[in-house]
């Protein structure tokens, strides 16, 4: 009611005087103005998934399985990045198992130091991977290598190092969708 | 094309028998079945949270927002679970950063052992935690503690150990929306 009044006021205060123009011009102004500030702004987005290395990649996909009764996927090998893996799928984001595959897989040397296994990296996504590798440069955010690779799900990721995001290796993926 | 088949074979083969109302019968019989059996059948709910110990609060909170541009609650002492904490809101999930509050707090030994912090669980929603811990005790899996606690949500919450799975402490959270 507050509001309606206000606005009222202000029509009848300014119908008299050419303003409507002028006005019209400023909204146009401050919308690009924002809209700019909007797209300057670097946002992070959905999380991706929690990867979990594993010991015993079938015994913990059964476990999801029938112990958690989640929808699991099939063991993919992704020989091109040292893992075996089963998505284990959540109402609002997934568990990635992953298993190490090769002698140079990523995960090996974290499975030697928890053989139980553990949570490895959690990944979150972003609109642009270059705007976010950008970001991160600003803020003295070291990445793993300067380039973004191709991920496992077939887009571009870069990995951030534990020493700068408070010990945590965080994945992030860029999923412009 | 041939399911369908199938299904046009099917339907012409029972035409000429008297069998819709015992095939509906069955179909009700069969749903039932099913109904029960999702009922009785547990099945894990959202990805709630993931909990990162952090060595500095304020630090950790100011990181996610600026750097990650993401939405932050204000600092939230828990001295009945021995937290301080902030919540960083995802689109689909939420982080939780944590530090240590009093000397009894259960993540001091965890952020001595890993100073620059470290993700140090994640908390999975269930529909019924009390189903969820005998679900767990026919699995195998062991609780720490018997029964459930109020969470920092007021929500009843049990953890599981990292033993029973896979080296990841993972917190079981009833959350009956």
């Amino acid at each position: 009611m507050f509001k309606l009044n206000f606005k009222n006021s202000l029509s009848s205060s300014f119908n008299s005087i050419p303003f409507q123009s002028t006005n019209n011009f400023l909204t146009r102004k401050l919308t690009t103005i924002f809209k700019e500030e909007k797209k300057e702004n670097f946002e992070i987005g959905r999380f991706n998934h929690i990867a979990i290395a594993v010991p015993d990649l079938k015994k913990a996909g059964e476990m999801y399985k029938n112990t958690f009764g989640a929808e699991i996927s099939e063991i993919m090998h992704l020989p091109e990045h040292g893992v075996s893996t089963i998505f284990v799928k959540l109402a609002n984001t997934k568990i990635e198992l992953l298993h190490p595959l090769g002698e140079k897989s990523p995960i090996k040397g974290f499975l030697e130091k928890n053989p139980m296994g553990g949570i490895h990296h959690m990944c979150l996504e972003v609109e642009n991977i270059q705007k976010a590798i950008k970001q991160m440069e600003k803020s003295n955010i070291k990445t793993i290598g300067k380039e973004p690779k191709i991920g496992a799900h077939n887009k571009p990721v870069i990995f951030l190092h534990p020493k700068s995001v408070g010990g945590v290796l965080i994945e992030l993926e860029q999923n412009s969708n």
